[in-house]
């Protein structure tokens, strides 16, 4: 990816600063810029020369706490390439920096013998912690949670909560919401640091927390827990396993980049595109292949009902190749119109606004605003017949032009219903396979349409 | 919308506790429930009886605050409905607990005659901040900000800052970051509250802020504001007037909120569908079908360049009709192709990934994908090429889909790019103009290829 022209004067100034290792001007430079964009010309580094160095000199330069921060904002491509640069004993305080999620991730980038190096190396109860971390199933809350919440044990006062929040401070994530666990570390209860903050000292946490927490489990899918952190407007949600202990949160920024790449996933499985593991700049080029080829080829063979629906009729075209004019025009607005319906229910769906029970309602609606569709493409289409081929042409487009865009757009609607009754995802009623199918119906209806009205040459 | 099955659990048992007046188990119920519930149990009321009585009896059962805030989580339109069949009695003490930008958002879908009658009850301050919040335009940052922050006059003490919070912290939106304005109100830095908790109490505040604010421009897009907020992970994001002047803070909660409705209004334009103002299952039939007409009409007469393409080989169609059954396939190929390396594009450029300036670096990796795409799809279909009319067809065939999907897909990638170049929304290059526009092209290359290769019948 290319760095706006702000931050491509910033990398270009650095760069000269670490050439003739100006360590005033770096000194003055650096503080200026936030990790996000310090990683993001880092990548621009990375990018012009595989080869780190310069990466790693700029990255050097930067105090320890700030250098696991800029690694953490990085694409994990490019977090592999300088962590397999950096030596054990440069990478493990790096490590030691990062928030638990960040670690872990980082972690599971490497390969298995610089994993073991590293696990060696660290204390034990850190090594759990990282092992546990980095065992959840990608796409999982377990996978997007950090450990680095405040916990205050049950039975605390208010003063002593707020002090725990003092010495937990530096490394939570957030001190903002405090959970308040059992001795089995189970979760019971939740208090706000605004809460707290207005409580009286004495009080026992246990009188003023709330009870009932908004909770996730540990293997719910990730786009759940950013939904309900979205829902409830929350600062982090606490992640439960199974015997409802407290095991870690997810916090607010990491829902948003959650809501943010399920949304890219979607509009991609949209075109029947594969969930990409790196922006479309940075992927690997056989990966793209990969993730686009295996639908089209698909569709390519369900392509081939259409051309049987042609030959079925070959004698009709024959007869009337002038049909032949509009069959891109009807197949066309079909799909356009049913890849539209089905667009429609499966982000619905997806937002949880489009629930399966409002299959019915949702039906009578598109049916209403399908046939007022079809109708104002048919009139639109008419005069063109007329012209082209005559009444008789112009009645057999019209009236294909609604029935296929009538068929087409209630195919598009209920194929995502369909589909999630069947426990697949709704939305592989991709554009690319409501289309293909209208295509097919569509040949049949307008050339059906043609051979019974259209009597002979 | 349908409610999930535990809601529905409960609606029934409140509007069975309604319907009797039964207080000690609405008493009961009600503090069970979370305002985002209470808000969908409340819109699903409304939508079966749009008469609201027993949604106002419900509303009017819970505290006033939580009127407030379960009103600001019902959609506009459910809004409406309520505050019309309020008294200005009934309404104000509501509006007064609601967020500012809640309030605006609210007070923005009365008419004007109610408007000026709530506006007459309010203390001038109220009523000044009110008109203010409520001019800014939809979908910029002043439409989504609140002016509930917690602001720190320079100068003060960390003790006396702490004081500020503490007084502040029932009305602001949050308390967790602070912002500290000078004597002109000009934003002059920040300071998180973890920070201000560990600092020694007699400290200036101006020697721990940070001075150099990420903020944000008051009619800066909200799309801006919310990649902002997500690129730095803040929880809340300053938004300042032309002359620097702090006015309101956009909030994690509602820059998450945006994300997800931006992706959602892509997705959409992705299908040629313009903004929806509601969910599809809220929004008006007639509304859903302008949003969707306007572009389907549009490429009717697109779509007739297809036809005109074909007229112009009628012969050779005339003399091979076998052709006409590969037709739907290779224009849906290279359609499908295209759709895909444009969405790619599309989304690319909207999360940030893709800039313009990425176009060249792009545009070779789209000619290697899209070639190798096409040879794959070249290869599936050469068969039966073989099968249904000879070699000579077969490579024909075969031939026309490498082109078609290469050209097809250079197209879709770089369309966006144009459109950016013109001024225009790069989004305008949805599915269905792709695909119309390379049915078109597509037609072309077939039969030209066609007619060259195979000489007369």
């Amino acid at each position: 990816m290319s760095l706006n022209d702000a931050l491509q004067a910033h990398k270009a100034s650095l760069c000269e600063a670490l050439a003739v290792d100006d360590r005033e001007r770096l000194g003055a430079l650096l503080p200026e810029l936030r990790s996000a964009d310090i990683a993001e010309i880092l990548e621009a580094i990375l990018e012009e020369d595989a080869d780190p160095p310069l990466a790693l000199a700029l990255l050097g330069r930067l105090p320890l706490e700030r250098q696991a921060s800029v690694l953490g904002h990085l694409p994990g491509d490019a977090q592999r390439v300088l962590a397999e640069a950096f030596s054990d004993e440069r990478l493990l305080p790096i490590l030691e920096e990062m928030g638990s999620d960040e670690r872990a991730d980082l972690f599971n980038l490497l390969d298995e013998d610089r994993r073991q190096a590293l696990l060696r190396r660290m204390a034990r109860r850190e090594r759990e912690e990282l092992i546990r971390l980095a065992s959840y199933a990608e796409g999982t809350a377990g996978a997007i949670m950090t450990a680095d919440y405040v916990a205050i044990p049950s039975g605390m006062t208010v003063s002593q909560a707020m002090m725990r929040v003092r010495q937990t401070a530096p490394d939570a994530e957030t001190v903002y919401q405090l959970y308040i666990v059992d001795g089995l570390g189970r979760l019971a209860g939740t208090l706000s640091l605004r809460q707290l903050m207005v409580a009286p000292p004495g009080e026992r946490i246990d009188a003023l927390m709330i009870k009932d927490v908004i909770r996730m489990s540990v293997d719910a899918p990730q786009e759940e827990v950013a939904r309900r952190v979205a829902r409830y407007d929350l600062l982090a949600l606490p992640v439960v396993d199974d015997e409802a202990r407290l095991v870690g949160i997810v916090t607010h920024d990491d829902a948003l980049d959650v809501v943010e790449s399920e949304a890219t996933e979607d509009i991609h499985k949209g075109m029947s595109i594969g969930a990409l593991e790196d922006g479309v700049s940075r992927v690997p080029l056989w990966s793209l292949y990969r993730k686009r080829v295996t639908w089209l080829v698909l569709l390519v063979f369900a392509n081939l009902f259409s051309g049987a629906g042609i030959a079925y009729f070959e004698e009709t075209i024959a007869a009337q190749v002038a049909l032949v004019f509009f069959l891109p025009l009807l197949i066309g607005s079909g799909g356009n119109a049913g890849a539209q319906a089905a667009t429609l229910m499966v982000r619905g769906m997806a937002t949880g606004d489009v629930g399966v029970r409002d299959w019915g309602k949702l039906l009578g609606r598109e049916l209403l605003v399908a046939g007022s569709l079809g109708l104002t493409m048919a009139l639109a289409v008419a005069p063109i017949g007329v012209m082209r081929g005559g009444e008789a042409v112009a009645l057999v487009v019209a009236m294909s032009m609604v029935t296929i865009v009538l068929f087409g757009s209630l195919l598009g609607m209920c194929l995502p219903f369909l589909l999630d009754r069947l426990g697949w995802d709704p939305a592989t009623a991709s554009a690319p396979l409501v289309t293909t199918l209208i295509d097919a119906s569509g040949v049949l209806i307008y050339f059906g349409i043609a051979s019974a009205l259209l009597a002979g040459p």
